[in-house]
Formats: structure tokens, C-alpha cells, sequence
């Protein structure tokens, strides 16, 4: 496929996009079919498909033989590849990749996980995030060249392709710039980039049969981050950075954290803030699995270092319900799963923040439904629900100047 | 005018609403000329005009003789009133009520108070405000009849018409529901309640050239109040109750609060709060003109306790800030005026709170523009923001049933 550039290049991938609609929403049909229903000439369409037939994106499924009363070479059939991937969610960790597909009927059809050091260079992470992408494309005979959109969540703000935002000093593990771009010219696809704490917390919202308009999401991993929708709409705040309750204060005479406050959420209620607490109160807890152990043997020491990281994380959700008044607050993190006393004590404490409001209007305190390793779930969340859920959000990156660079699968 | 009913009446309100629209963007026309512009046979213009100018929302402006090339009887050419009250904005406090007029230029032409006593039931405060509002309009000649909206402030939050909310059982002052039906149902016009801090949100954030489109807003007064501005929305909350500033915890070993908690932020900001400091810091302050006169001469001990009180508020609204990341952070109530200390401390602590967003991102922090005493102006302020501001927000009362059963003024 030649490169294009400019209005052709647009004018195409619209064509594309109306026919591969068709095709969904229509099932198998001739190209003769496919032309009078997409309004395009029959050798428009031929050039199209025949695009589409290469980069795998639609197969012939029959031909019209069978059922065919005239004379003549049959007609083919074509239809969607029901391998086909179609959306791809992308979630960044700071050690790992994890990748998910989606197929056109929003199902998740493949998904894994690549890891790296932390301290990974980004360009690095790019390439085993590709790399990751198009090893299960090939193990599930998933073909990438129809992919719809990519939906990619990185740790802490993304800053986008805003001019003159900077770089976070002290963050130096955030996403650069860029990735959007890099995405899309590897795919072909459009690209929503934003922090992945975000998304996961738009999946919450969504994750219910009725979405929930007004949730306050907050997660317990390495850093603890935050996600607010508000009236159904994700909140990037005026500057991109809402949802920062990691670095709310918890206690101005807490520890050191490392934005250069003290006692920031994050220095109390992170995964390794909690064990280290129950470290220092004598309990042998170095990792997740012995929080756990811990937790099931009743180790006082330990409930109440849990309890106390409850009470911490109810007030500090406490006055931001107070003040946005959620139907919803959702504490997500592995480690709520391992100790879901963090949960019980947070919603006791916030519920008392929140006396003032009538007792016949409780918000739901509950724990995340998505675990860490659905990351990629709620990026690809993020796109199924870009409308209504995303209406007024950053428009999404899609393929630049060029036409799309297709990479084909190896399969 | 005799009362109608459902469809009929809902027609003749549109017809209406088109007559006096084309009056107010064509100018001065005759009937003829209005009925071609509307699109409505010369009888119905005729039957809705003379509505209209018998309720004094249209005058005769001139007739065409003038201008008049051939014979027969001179047309009557009609236009707005230009002293006719387009809006009305309503501010209700807890010892008085403003209200306000607007013209169809968003002008204010016309305002005023009435006082009364704390605790008066709220079928008294709705007939003061309707006299103020008739007088109002015969002192400036004012004609009611035209009414487009009317924006109504109250304090507390409001729970409207929403069935099975509930009372708040703490604040019995709040405003019960029906004001909004009560006001549809006078004048004849769509209303808008909301809370009164929130119109006021509202209006700092469109008081710029440009609008603000994520702003917090806090009011320090008999209580202490808030509104939030996202994405360029009020934001009312899951269930109506956002922007409770007032009560987000300070101090979790302070003062009582009405509420039932300790140490809210209302126990520390509210201006009776403050003064109460003061004198318990042995300054002899027992209202504003004595604060301002400190103020003035400099009282160490006042200025301790303002600073205090501020750095208290810096650290709520850093909190509310940081997860929210607004452009702007509003301090308002008369007592800000008098002791701007109180702002300068509040940015300060609320800037250090913020540490952890890029420096070159500042929120701007400030004083409110409105004074107390343009509460009314806030209300019309949402009535001329309506769209896009409040686009998504709860619906306007528009007049029940019955056709308007509207009041003349006595002018």
C-alpha cells in the first residue's frame, strides 16, 4: 500500500471506515452490495477491499453460487475477519505491558503481559509493547489491520501533545509526549492516551448495567492515584491533573513523600507505605502474599495498621465526597483484595465525613471490581464508552499526515 | 385572559415566546410584518399581541403613516417594551431577600431588598419577594407580563421537586420544594432554583471576558458555602448535595458544628466563627465594621486568627484543589473584602498544598468578584448561561398545567 498524504489520505480512511461498518453492521455481502450501501462506485470499493483483503482486515467468506439464479462468474462475499481485532487497550506499568484485545463485538479476545526493569527507558517500553501486540495477534490469528482505535494508560498525568506543558520534576517515571503519535503511526488506528488510574476509573463506572454518573475512584498500588467522573464525564481538570488524591494531604506531620510534601495519601495508604507500617509495628510483612498470610491469621498488629490506613484513606475520600457528592466511591488496588479491612474501615469513616448529608442518601463504598491485571481493560473501556462517557474529552490522536503505515501481522 | 389547559396552552406559549423573540432580535414591526416573520396567520399574531400588550410586554411604538405610500388606515407598529423585565434573579437569604431585573440586553434595571426575621416560614418570604419584585416594577416601571425566567437562590442545597429526597433534619431553614412552582405559577415564566452559593460559582466563573471552565468556589459567611465549576458545568452532584465545603472536616478535634460532626470548616470560616476567635483572642470585635476597624490599626491578635483562618481554608481548598485541579480558586463573602489577609494566607498554604503540580501551572487564587449583595445577580447570571453552562443541568420549572395566571403590576 503507497503512502498518502493529506486530504486523500483522509478521504480513504474514511471510505474504509464506512465500509468496515457496513460489514459490521451488515454481515457478508457482495462488493456490488457493499457499494450501493456505503454509497461509494463499485471501483472504489474494489480498491478498498482489495486493501482490506491484504492487510487481513476482511476475508471472502463464501461465494453467491449457491444461491445464484443468472449465469456468470459467481460474485464474492466479504465479510469481517471474526478474528479481527478490532480495539486495543495498552496499560503501562512501571515494570510491566499489558496488552488486551477486544473484537468487534467489544468481547476481549486475547490479552498478555511483557515485563521490564523498572526505569525502563519509554522508547524501549514502545518497542516491547509492540512487540507484545503482535505476538498475540499472531498466537490468536488476531489480524492488527483493522484495528478501530487504541486505548493506552500510562502511570501519573499524561501531558499529551499540549505545547508547553512540562515535564513533572520529580515524576520522572511519567510518560513522555509522543506516545499517541508512536501508536498511531505503528497501527493505524486512532489513539486515546491518559492515565491509566483514569480509565480504570471510567471502567468502574461503567461497570455496573446502569453506568454511575458521579464516582470518586482511588487506587492502592505503588503510588496511589485517583480517576473522578463527574455528571458521566471523566474530569481531566483545567490543567489535565485532576484526580491527584495521592498527594492530597493525610497529615501535615506525616512522613516525607516524595512530591516534597509531608504526609501526602500516598505516603500512608501505597502498597509499600502499608507494609512498611506493619513492618514498624513487628510483623514480617515484605510482600503482598504475607499482608495476606497476616490478615487471615488475625495479627492484631496488623488490623490495626490496616484499620488506621482505613481511617486515613475515609477522610481524605470523605472530603472529596463532600464536595462532589458521588453516588459511588471505589477503593481499587490488589491490596484491598488482600485486606479488605482497608474497605470496611474507609466507608465507617467516610460515612461519618459525610453526616451532614441525609442518612437516606448513602454513597456506595465498595472495592474495585477490576483487578491490577485488567489495566488494559479499561483502556479499551475508555473507547467503547468514548461517547457519551467521553463527550468534551481530548480528542483522540489519530494517524498523522501520512496514510497509515500498516505493519502487518506475521501470521 | 382566560385560563388554558395542556396542549393549547403549551402552543400558545411557543407562539408567545416567537412573537417576542422576533420583536427583540427584528426591532419595532407591524403585525403584518411579524406574522410573515414567524410564520403565523395574521389572526393569531393579532390575538397574541393583544395579550401581550394588555399585559404590558409589548407597546405601540408608532404607527406607519409616516413611511405610508398608499391609503387606508395607518398599521400599528409594535415592539418590546424597553423598560420590560426580562429576567428576574431572586436571592433568598436567612433575614432577607434580594431581588433583581434584567432587561432583554442582560442589563440590570432594576433591584432591591426586603428584610425580615430569621426563622420567618418560607409561605411569608415568598409573598415579601413578590412584593418586592411588584414594587419593584411599578418604582421603575417595569412590566412583569414579559417575564422570560426567573433564577431563584436559596441557601442550603435544594432538593426541587425530586420525589422521596428528603428534608435535612439539621437545617431546618433550608427551602422546601414548590418555591419553584410557586414562582412558575405567579409570573408565568420558566424557574430555575438552585442553591444560591452554587448561582454564585456560577457567576465568578463567567465574570471573566473569557468563562472560566474549572473553578471552586467557597462563600464565608453565617455559614460557610461552596460550587464547583468542571468542564465548564455547575456540578450538582449524584444526588444534588455537591460543593458541601462548609462541612468537610478541619479539624477533627475542634468546635461542634450544627451538623453533628466537629471541626468543620464552617467552625472555623464562617464569619460568626471568625469573630468569635477574635474575641476570644481578646479583641472586641462583634461585626465586620469592628473587624475592619482592627484590620486597620493592625491588632496582632486579629491578624493571628485571620492568618489561621486562612491557612485552615488553604488547606481544605488544597485538598479540593488537587483532586479537582481547577484555573481558578474564588474566596467569597463580605468578610473577604474586609480582611483580604484571609485570602493572601489561604493562596499561600493552598499554592504549598499544590506542591506536587508543576509550578508554572499555578491556580489562581481570588478574592469574589460579587458582593453579598448581588446574590440576585448571580441567579440571573445562571438564567443568561443556561446553555452551555448549564447545559445537562436539572430542567426549569416551567408553569404547571394551566396556562400562565399571570399577575399585572399595578404600574
Amino acid at each position: 500500500m503507497s503512502r498518502r498524504t493529506g486530504l486523500h489520505a483522509l478521504t480513504r480512511s474514511m471510505h474504509e471506515k464506512r465500509v468496515l461498518t457496513a460489514l459490521r453492521t451488515g454481515g457478508a455481502m457482495s462488493r456490488a452490495a457493499l457499494a450501493e450501501r456505503v454509497g461509494l462506485s463499485r471501483t472504489t470499493v474494489s480498491e478498498i477491499t482489495g486493501d482490506l483483503l491484504a492487510r487481513g482486515a476482511i476475508i471472502v467468506a463464501e461465494t453467491d453460487a449457491a444461491v445464484r439464479v443468472g449465469s456468470g462468474r459467481p460474485a464474492e462475499r466479504l465479510c469481517l475477519d471474526p478474528s479481527s481485532g478490532q480495539f486495543l487497550g495498552v496499560d503501562f506499568g512501571h515494570r510491566r505491558v499489558q496488552v488486551a484485545v477486544a473484537d468487534a463485538a467489544h468481547e476481549i479476545i486475547a490479552g498478555g503481559v511483557s515485563r521490564y526493569a523498572d526505569g525502563t527507558p519509554w522508547d524501549e517500553r514502545l518497542e516491547i509493547a509492540f512487540a507484545l501486540t503482535e505476538r498475540l495477534a499472531r498466537e490468536t490469528g488476531t489480524h492488527l489491520g483493522a484495528l478501530q482505535a487504541v486505548g493506552i494508560g500510562v502511570p501519573g498525568p499524561y501531558i499529551g501533545n499540549q505545547p508547553g506543558v512540562p515535564e513533572i520534576s520529580w515524576n520522572r517515571r511519567l510518560a513522555p509526549k509522543g506516545i499517541d503519535t508512536a501508536f498511531a503511526e505503528r497501527f493505524g488506528a486512532a489513539v486515546i492516551v491518559d492515565n491509566n488510574t483514569r480509565f480504570a476509573a471510567l471502567a468502574e463506572a461503567i461497570s455496573h448495567e446502569t453506568a454511575v454518573s458521579d464516582l470518586v475512584y482511588v487506587r492502592l498500588s505503588d503510588g496511589v492515584g485517583g480517576g473522578l467522573v463527574v455528571a458521566g464525564r471523566l474530569v481531566t481538570g483545567g490543567r489535565g491533573f485532576a484526580g491527584e488524591l495521592g498527594h492530597v494531604t493525610a497529615d501535615p506531620n506525616g512522613t516525607n513523600c516524595r512530591c516534597g510534601k509531608r504526609g501526602c495519601l500516598e505516603t500512608v495508604a501505597s502498597t509499600p507505605a502499608i507494609l512498611r507500617a506493619c513492618r514498624e509495628r513487628g510483623a514480617a510483612v515484605g510482600s503482598l502474599d504475607d499482608l495476606a498470610e497476616r490478615v487471615a491469621g488475625r495479627d492484631p498488629a496488623v488490623e490495626a495498621v490496616l484499620r488506621d490506613v482505613g481511617a486515613t484513606l475515609g477522610r481524605v475520600l470523605g472530603a472529596t465526597a463532600m464536595v462532589l457528592n458521588p453516588d459511588e466511591v471505589v477503593i481499587g488496588g490488589e491490596i484491598v483484595h488482600v485486606a479488605p479491612v482497608i474497605v470496611e474501615q474507609a466507608a465507617a469513616t467516610l460515612r461519618f465525613e459525610l453526616f451532614s448529608i441525609p442518612a437516606s442518601e448513602p454513597v456506595v463504598v465498595r472495592a474495585g471490581q477490576l483487578r491490577d491485571s485488567d489495566g488494559a481493560v479499561g483502556a479499551i473501556a475508555a473507547l467503547f464508552h468514548q461517547s457519551p462517557l467521553l463527550a468534551g474529552y481530548a480528542e483522540a490522536t489519530t494517524p498523522a499526515g501520512s496514510g497509515p503505515s500498516h505493519r502487518r501481522s506475521t501470521s
